[in-house]
């Protein structure tokens, strides 16, 4: 079912500070923090020849990740996204297998502008799981 | 610097159990377990179409990921791997910059046969980072 690793998340408090660790000290490829209100965080994409990086910071109140930077003040990685080619077949197979899928099931607009949901990380290795359709 | 994403490490305390739900609920195509006595692991790769993840387990006394499992017994994300050309070119700039490598800087044979280095997490996003020279 599951394709390629689009993304790895790491959630940061400082976007700045994360940024120039890749760009000076890892010589990334990274591009520039993109606000995105409508997902409580601001993006930084790293690109990598495979696959790729995002930092995310905290945007707003309620942000999702604001408490996994509580318990991991010096930020971490937050979750990983593999891509589906039918999100829809991809969840109704999982949850027919037991599987639990975070919220109420309906894929949301994820940060590409692509149908996302996440899986939990109870049923995955202790590991939360974004699955994209690509 | 950096290149490619080699893998993401997940810690697990089941690695049959870990496969399982990759091989099955997440349908990849899921190794068999290779004992790494002198990395105190059993591994088993998920080859993705563009990158690895690794599921590790502790083998024996003093495994390396035995306290990680302590504090996060479901399991999660360990490390990510990236690729450099050169090993020792890569501690030498990212030392002369402050960056913090593990041990006594001198690289070990990894899981995969190539030389590896780990990095801070305290000076990488708390991330634990794996350097492999390819």
């Amino acid at each position: 079912m599951i394709g390629r690793l689009n993304h790895v998340a790491i959630a940061v408090k400082d976007l700045a500070k994360a940024s120039a660790v890749y760009k000076n000290a890892l010589g990334a490829n990274v591009g520039p923090a993109l606000a995105q209100p409508e997902h409580g965080v601001t993006v930084v994409f790293i690109e990598l020849p495979n696959t790729k990086i995002e930092l995310l910071e905290p945007l707003g109140e309620g942000s999702p990740i604001a408490k996994f930077l509580e318990k991991s003040p010096d930020g971490g990685i937050h979750h990983v996204c593999y891509e589906v080619d039918d999100i829809i077949a991809a969840r109704d197979q999982l949850k027919s297998q037991g599987a639990r899928v975070l919220g109420d099931g309906t894929p949301k607009i994820g940060a590409h502008g692509k149908p996302v949901l996440f899986l939990h990380p109870k049923d995955f290795c202790g590991t939360l799981v974004e699955l994209e359709q690509v």
